[in-house]
């Protein structure tokens, strides 16, 4: 067995993990670190994981994590910059959840996240954890950067038509639709039931980090600079992300149904639906598939991409959990074959 | 004080016509009418209203109809053309909250809704009532088709850049979120509380009924034919739309909010916010609001705007109440001054 | 026009005041106080307010609130009563919306709060705010004592029952719901919209603070002491509170319906609903009505009464204003006649 | 492999039965029925599905039952009673998830469910499937009537409490809490989205078709003729029923901690939380567990029990797969072994 270890499991990400973790059936759960915590049972914070998980939090420090075979990162922002080092010297494989190994640019890094990078020297061996895209990199790789949940829907909606080249690169709108789990576990007042609830909104209009990270990857799929607008909105519900994607069609004849059918057929967690459909976001609630939609307007020659995915599975945790699938060469869809949660 | 019959009120706009009416200062609600309920008390369908109203549901043919000042249709489509001449020849006034006289094209009409208009020679009399674009129109009407929730968010969302020329009309993209309401007060299966809460989807892609009436407005704002990719999508909330429409700049200097500003600047219930907002539906629910704020983003030269309306108030009945003050030489605001319910 | 102060404006309760006042007839707001937002725009908080309200938040310890006629107490608990005794002396009118005032034993307070209380010589003069029980009193008092949420719903579900005697005061159960605002507008975990959210759950059951309210009440009522259990749940929906009450009849051939229906026959915001009905929240969501509908059992001679009112309106700002209109010798329902917001 | 059959698999129950299924470790699904849907793909009807199931639904009447080992009736109520005997005679074993075989007297069903009972001689042989009270008789029987998600949720919250004898059975009032899922997937008004969200109602006062159903349970534990009033409520969320059951104590003394943990010890899906807990349904969502509270009030010597279930699971599906696991000597908690989806 696998021994796993997770750090900071307190978030809806961290619960994600155990979740997951606590059925695989080829990984056990060795430490579960969190500062806030730390010396309480799991099971006390989570009271759907009691008679599921037996170990309390630790110190982020513990010297348990360096029994483990992978340490996944759940931390947020700028935390496992200045931890991962140590551990891979130690001979452990990370994945992290976050995002600071996500973009390869340290300046790029420096100006959305507002500080120096720690951990400069391993943006270069860290892979982007997107296994539609770089199955072989991460089968090799010691460290893996998860990818974020938007940038998962919008990235897997545009690999075939950047690919196959149908579509203008300067053309790229991604209107995405989060739940509010997005957001992770904390007390805010925004994120209050009385002041999401009954409610939606845009917000980060003017710039959301995760706009260089989907612009990393379409710039190589596009193989030059793309121009990308991107809005996030807010949904009521808990779980969820839903991106309408459009682009400017550069050919009209093209059979765009079994281009995306061809690109995906042997990819397990990717669900191209047939032409006309409309995927919901419940249809993947709790499990690791994106399904994906493409309809085109003749009138106005654009494509418009649907892609739904579970932002805390396929967007987060369980893509993590795939991705540890690969990089131990254990079947890709080990402890992520149950369906989803409807209604 | 104005005699007001509302046609086929069992419906949530109908609903929410008998809400506004019943605390009109200066207008009475007259005769309800509904096939279904005819007989019943509306406050046995609708216990809100209980102490608000006295009357019972008539049936539709009912003669108490032309002892009225205005009739307002919340019916289906394809009913008040074949009520609304009859009513038109007694002298009465009516506004029709369905679909039937909104597009001035027949044929076009009958292309979207599946059959003969049966009352085309009234197109070119019926002014559509939508007050910041036709108010003067509207003061002379006797026959306002009262505009469709998506036409409002959208329309209003667009009309400064148009008129102002700032924006590529072959560029134009809405995609539009609404909240279940929107879809009727129905016995659905896919409206069922467990079918659409905790979910979010795309639905008519390949083409909604909107996109004509949307059209047309923008035609003639555009003085050419636009190109337009409309998409609608379900948020598990009840009240409320989202617009946000995004479109190619044609000058990069102009100082948006500013234009936005000053076109609005005597529009009773258009509220263009600060610049950097992201208004949220709740801010407009349950009133006659229109919120809007406009984004750009300089790398893709795209202009993105956020426009948000509670669907049955100033996306259908509030609305109304609207075409009816001003039918009528009314204060604009009259019956429409209350703020929106927070939280 | 009655000059009116809301000190802690920024929580619901606060919000649902200036909602309400922003449109009374015979009242104006003249200052709104707020310690983390002082010097802010009112509007700038709520922007439901945009247009509506002018005033910037001030400073709690203001000079301004000794200008008003009337001062609204929208704190947590343990505050007013420090500020109440200066404005009293100064000859304003108080109606305090936390429980500061609401117990008229000091010891018991002091058990319940944890602290000694500051005022407590105001115990005396202080009138518990519920018209249905102290219309007179409230009147003539210059200090009112808010009632809470709970207490509302589930005192007005039994007055006519105990003032009859035909129940059993040592067999009282109350099981009541509660939407999510009423925990008040804070960013506590708990709240977050993903731990709300597709959740229900009982909280409080060794004891909440407003079971010494009710029974103080029906203590008076029963003219005897009471038992009564109390359970609170916290349901999924922003307002509404509803009150199953549960009681052993003592009589068995009372006739219920006309108890009720005769004991609120003049009460303005009491709607003794049908025989058989199951009164909803929505019913009364954004109103100042309670709607009650009274149940027997034969099998086991328990009388259930289903009491349903906002928890932000008759349960808290609306019932404020309500007094003031008593205080003030206006209309009972001036600036509180507006439906329920359905659906 | 088991080989089941699941009629009239379109609704929720059958539904959570195919979710379950899919991935039992011993059983496959043979035959999926729907006379509504019959000759479509499952997985066009329930998209969640696609990729997990690749049936198509057939006739009710199909001979492939008779090639089950196993068949659910997931049918509304009277319609299992014409077909169950039939197939018992095949030799099949059955769990019919419906109310057709859950009392054993055939004049008290007729007087709840307004027919003559088709099958009355089978009641004798049908064993109520609650395996914390009938383990043994389960696992000889053909025929097993699946209990009802209320009772499930009360009963099991009683058992203790009766067995010892401690409460007053003429005192039991079960105040219970259902998510929409319990009303079935209809197209009902009053299960729509807008009328059931941001709401909260009580329901059947006068009588629900469980409460025969739960007092034939706890006659049996009382050994006497219970008296019960029970409220149901409909909560705006999809999963989960909250039951909140009162009774009198008789005896002050007993350490009612240690009777639930005792009784409950060895039971895999019951789970006893710790003193003073308030256990949400959200802790056993989409999971087989009935969490417990046991509380109780001093001063009004009452037992508060606060007992949650996932509706459709150990309310139902998950139940009668626990049953199957029993009647085929299978590990109890074969298939059933995944935590609840939270948040």
């Amino acid at each position: 067995m696998i021994k796993a270890g997770v750090v900071g499991a307190t978030g809806y990400t961290g619960l994600e993990l155990l979740r997951l973790l606590v059925k695989h059936p080829q990984a056990t759960i060795h430490v579960v670190t969190s500062r806030a915590e730390s010396g309480k049972p799991v099971a006390d914070i989570f009271p759907g994981l009691r008679g599921e998980i037996d170990l309390c939090f630790s110190e982020h420090e513990t010297s348990l994590l360096k029994d483990c075979d992978i340490v996944f990162f759940a931390t947020p922002n700028a935390t496992a910059m200045h931890q991962v080092p140590a551990l891979l010297q130690a001979g452990l494989k990370i994945i992290d959840l976050s995002a600071d190994f996500r973009l390869q640019d340290a300046q790029l890094w420096s100006r959305w996240y507002g500080q120096t990078h720690a951990a400069e020297e391993l943006l270069d061996q860290a892979v982007y954890g997107l296994p539609e895209l770089h199955r072989e990199k991460i089968a090799k790789a010691s460290l893996v950067a998860n990818p974020g949940c938007y940038p998962t829907a919008v990235i897997l909606a545009l690999i075939p038509a950047l690919e196959a080249g149908i579509i203008d690169p300067q053309s790229i709108i991604a209107d995405a639709k989060s739940g509010i789990s997005g957001a992770g576990r904390k007390a805010e007042l925004h994120n209050n039931f009385c002041e999401a609830s009954e409610n939606f909104k845009a917000y980060a209009v003017p710039g959301h980090r995760h706009l260089p990270e989907i612009c990393q990857a379409l710039n190589t799929l596009a193989k030059k600079t793309v121009s990308l607008t991107f809005v996030p909105h807010l949904v009521p519900m808990v779980r969820g992300i839903h991106a309408t994607v459009y682009a400017q069609l550069l050919q009209k004849k093209i059979d765009i149904q079994s281009l995306y059918e061809k690109r995906y057929k042997d990819e397990p967690f990717i669900d191209v639906m047939p032409m006309g459909s409309h995927p919901d976001t419940r249809s993947v609630r709790g499990s690791n598939y994106c399904r994906l939609a493409a309809h085109t307007s003749r009138e106005s020659n654009t494509l418009v991409l649907l892609s739904v995915i579970d932002n805390l599975t396929k967007g987060a945790a369980g893509q993590a959990i795939q991705n540890m699938n690969i990089m131990f060469g254990l079947d890709e869809t080990a402890g992520l074959t149950f369906p989803p949660l409807s209604p």
